[in-house]
């Protein structure tokens, strides 16, 4: 029998781990990295502060680094490319696997919380179910962006008694669901919240939130739109990559 | 100038408390309590618990518990009840507020997230817009019973880069916006899962997540339909309360 803890460790902050991750990281014999893209460096020093804060001085753990496959940028087929993307994934994370000894506990230390537009459960799932030796999953959940954006903004989430849509920016491009008029956006490389320009919404956006370089812009959206565009232009040439999320909602 | 905290300390296990909040306890020179309803000794309960665990022994603090102003429970006009229910919460926050020394910090603990289906965030806003002294208000974010809920059952909440809807069981009744699949539904005292019996659909259900009394039960909702009413019905009879959520989607 082999371990394997899926670790929210929140989205920015350190201190957004939770007690129950802090455990779980002194669980783990081994850790499995597996960071891409040019945030990479940034992520993997901040997992390994992570574990070098909380992990206690006698608990003995090892890193095991494996590249995560590469993938296509614009690919023609979102859903085959996910899927491709994915198969390969879980090919680095079996092998990671077989390499562990029997009795060992894994940790897999998840950006945000794992519940939330990322595939290590699926794919660890999907592992586990072909019964290639027995796997025990267990889930640990983190704070999300979304979370630290209503936060560092200081609003809700939610008007009193109202729905709100947790969405990607390639579905908003469709347009907010009849009767929803709140929508939290997450993965959106393409500036959605334009399209919305001129149509009385409000928007509270947020980048790099939690963390040192965080940039937070609120308001009506026909009033910050061009803002926002202009700092996130800027913010990405700046770091080379972005990450930014926000709630748009009809004024 | 007078500080709140409003510390979300996650919603159920005490463990889902992050760094930042056993930090922002720490801070605190004084706790508003308010608890209501027939949970509210056992949130009490939890609440000192909690303070007990993290508070480092040398930090002086005091407890200042207010009762919560009593709710409709059938209302007739539901806005309208909420409105009254928050403008009785909010004189009691002020009169707490007004009687902090000057230099204060004062926190909130609330229960998962601030951000979600909560009005202390919207309240406090409310008392420091009115000016009566300077309010520094600052929001520490929390597990909320979404994330228990998928952690618990080790699932995604989305399927991958699709949407989720987070509304209540009010809402629910509505039916599902177009080309929205899965909900994630809070605030369901009436079992409106039930009406999509024959949809062809799938639920995750879970009550007192992250407690000793979980209950999780998951299937194709036809199966587990009856079975969910059963355990909620007794439960509820049980303890004389439950928290429950669900994650439903068409199969
Ligand atoms: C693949 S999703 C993973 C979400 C993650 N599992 C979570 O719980 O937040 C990545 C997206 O999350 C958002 N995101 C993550 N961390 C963020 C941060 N610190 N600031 C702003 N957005 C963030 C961005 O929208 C980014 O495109
Ligand atoms: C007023 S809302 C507050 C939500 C809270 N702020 C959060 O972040 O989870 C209360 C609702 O949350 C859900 N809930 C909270 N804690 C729960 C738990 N431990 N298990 C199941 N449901 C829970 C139930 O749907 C309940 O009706």
């Amino acid at each position: 029998m082999k371990t394997i803890l899926i670790i929210g460790i929140g989205a920015g902050d350190p201190d957004y781990l939770t007690v129950q991750a802090v455990k779980a990281l002194n669980r783990a014999d081994v850790f499995f990295l597996m960071d891409k893209g040019p945030a990479k460096a940034k992520l993997r020093a901040l997992r390994e502060e992570i574990c070098r804060r909380h992990i206690a001085p006698g608990h003995p753990h090892r890193f095991v680094e494996a590249p995560s496959p590469p993938r296509d940028t614009r690919p023609s087929d979102y859903r085959a490319s996910v899927d491709e993307l994915n198969a390969a994934k879980q090919a680095v994370f079996e092998q990671m696997i077989a390499d562990m000894k029997d009795g060992e506990t894994a940790g897999i230390l998840v950006w945000g919380d794992p519940m939330l537009y990322d595939s290590t459960i699926r794919n660890l799932e999907a592992i586990s179910a072909t019964g290639n030796g027995q796997i025990a999953l267990e889930v640990i959940p983190g704070i999300t962006a979304i979370q630290a954006l209503a936060a560092r903004h200081g609003i809700p989430l939610n008007r009193i008694a109202e729905p709100v849509l947790v969405t990607t920016g390639r579905r908003l491009a469709d347009g907010l669901p009849n009767g929803v008029d709140s929508a939290v956006v997450l993965l959106d490389g393409e500036d959605t919240y334009r399209r919305f320009a001129g149509a009385n919404m409000e928007i509270y956006w947020g980048a790099y939130l939690g963390t040192p370089d965080e940039i937070l812009i609120a308001g009506k959206l026909d009033e910050v739109v061009d803002e926002i565009h202009r700092r996130r232009s800027e913010a990405r040439r700046e770091h080379g990559w972005i990450m930014d999320t926000y709630l748009i909602r009809r004024a």
